[in-house]
């Protein structure tokens, strides 16, 4: 068994080794992408301030929020450029591999709740969320000075019952690198929007335009011909293989399990589907855990491998209900993020 | 005399010499910065689409907007990246001195007329203006693909009489290098608002996310602590020495007409002042011309050279009637645009 993968040690950066995968990510294999540093917590002085377009600004200390009605929500967290060692030509960023994602259970109570306490004025568009951590935006478009990671949720996201303000993942108080005392959990969105070490939250009466959904985690759409800047937000329908791995030898005439996860943003899955030839034909594979929005299933498929040896590259396929499928090619307007096209794992059969 | 100053062939980008400074910049000397080559016109095939969120969409040709109501406005056009220059450390961008200004008569109609005829919904928020001209936009962070040169106006403002679609400057109908044959002009704000070779005017009810107006040609504000990205608008208030250049030699012991222009995006010019001696004291400019806001005035100032030979450096400062008045440095949310602290002009008397 594998540890962690080291992508970046500042800011830290660290893979999960995607074929050890299970239902519910261990703790210490969930993969961490940092941005800044982790701040210093003194959890005795340490508090959440809930301001802006609020009837009652309020501070809560961290036990102020312990005793507010408790809530659980599985939520797989993947980050928006998982896979993009994909991308052909290479690109800039963090090269994650399959590890940009894990999936767990988080404890601690609905932002909803919370915002209820505040009395959010109606005229509030978005909620930021700023965290504790604080360095220089990097790149050549950025605000001066030291700022801090903030992110943004739209109202109509934000009461949703299943966004948390989470202190616990399965079950254990969070860690530093995850984001202890508090940490934003939104089910379903790429986790740049889940932000960590949180420590006040802006309510404003218009669309946020911060670093980190303008210039970084964004991507463009097209509006009647003309295109448009939008915030990643949902994670697109994707499945991955955990095993095989890529370039892994496979015995011929045998059976092997091919397995591996999928999830999507915006649907449950209703079906994964596996390619043992580079995409020419498919066949169904087989769906093992519950189908919830923004968690993960679990799948395998037995492939009765090749008699004669050789060259293979195996692909996956996910379809929500709502329709959406993964897609054969990297879609460009997603630009280095949202990597969900079906990714060609090449074998060898021996 | 000189000509322009070509600071780039491919896009176009021609700096006007501004020693030449006069009220109407002659149309050969208006600076050009365009960012796709011009796109080939037929006049008798051209149209202006109006779309989106309107109750009735028109297509009009170059005959129908020259029936249309005429209107003549001033106004000073000045790129945001105007003086880029004197920043220290030098950055990235066209190397404009002082010459990405200008100022004409543009002649034209009303957009507000054009848009009373279409029937705007009152659910629009920004009117998207787009340019006949195409290709890729720059840098790593763009949206993919050949698109147009495009920027939006909100309603508060496209409903002013004085932002035109021009179709002649000075008198003259417009050049191919200025928008042939129609220009958005939007007086008080940075040129990259005045689109040119306007070809389709889209309502949205939204605020645009465009290329230039979010990764390119934004600035960065507070919010509550928090960066916020904005488009780049108003012209802030400014002045220019026109002479002495830098690094002039002036007569020791004469009398030196020191003059310049000043403009300003929100409000009128009410003082130049003018310092000798590095902003160490400033003394009043007369300022000679009509005082409008988003037009340039002219102004001078006599000044008796020292006796003694040796270096100087001269400063201006303008202040308009909103109370905004020229920084001593450069604000760094601002990047490398909107660039309006005075700037110094090094001389050496002799």
């Amino acid at each position: 068994m594998t540890g962690k993968i080291t992508r970046s040690v500042e800011p830290e950066v660290l893979e999960c080794p995607f074929e050890q995968l299970s239902l519910c990510t261990p703790n210490d294999l969930f993969y961490v992408r940092n941005h800044f540093p982790p701040p210093e917590i003194d959890i005795n002085t340490w508090s959440l301030s809930v301001e802006g377009t609020v009837a009652k600004p309020l501070k809560l200390s961290f036990e102020d929020i312990l005793t507010m009605p408790k809530r659980a929500v599985p939520a797989t967290l993947e980050c928006a450029g998982n896979s993009r060692t994909f991308l052909i030509p290479a690109v800039k960023g963090v090269q994650w591999d399959l590890g940009g994602i894990s999936n767990a259970e988080w404890t601690g109570v609905s932002l909803a709740d919370v915002m209820e306490r505040a009395g959010v004025d109606p005229s509030t568009v978005d909620l930021i969320f700023e965290g504790g951590d604080e360095g220089e935006a990097p790149g050549e478009i950025r605000p001066p000075g030291l700022i801090h990671f903030s992110r943004s949720v739209p109202m109509s996201k934000a009461l949703d019952k299943d966004v948390l303000l989470a202190y616990e993942m399965n079950g254990e108080r969070l860690t530093p690198a995850h984001g202890f005392p508090l940490r934003l959990i939104v089910p379903g969105w790429y986790a740049v929007a889940s932000v960590k070490w949180l420590k006040r939250i802006l309510a404003i009466d218009k669309q946020f335009q911060g670093y980190w959904q303008t210039v970084d985690y964004s991507f463009w759409v097209d509006n009647a011909g003309v295109p448009e800047c939008k915030p990643i937000t949902e994670m697109l329908v994707k499945s991955q293989m955990a095993y095989p791995q890529a370039h892994e030898k496979v015995p011929a005439n045998s059976l092997y399990k091919v397995a591996g996860a999928a999830w999507s943003g915006s649907g449950k899955i209703v079906k994964v589907e596996v390619s043992t030839d580079g995409g020419e034909s498919w066949k169904l594979a087989e769906i093992t855990t519950e189908r919830k929005l923004g968690v993960w299933s679990l799948w395998h498929y037995e492939w009765h491998t090749p008699k004669e040896p050789g060259d293979r590259v195996l692909l996956s396929r996910a379809t929500d209900d709502k329709g959406n499928i993964q897609p054969p090619a990297h879609d460009i307007g997603h630009m280095t993020y949202m990597i969900n096209f079906c990714l060609p794992i090449p074998v060898q059969v021996q």
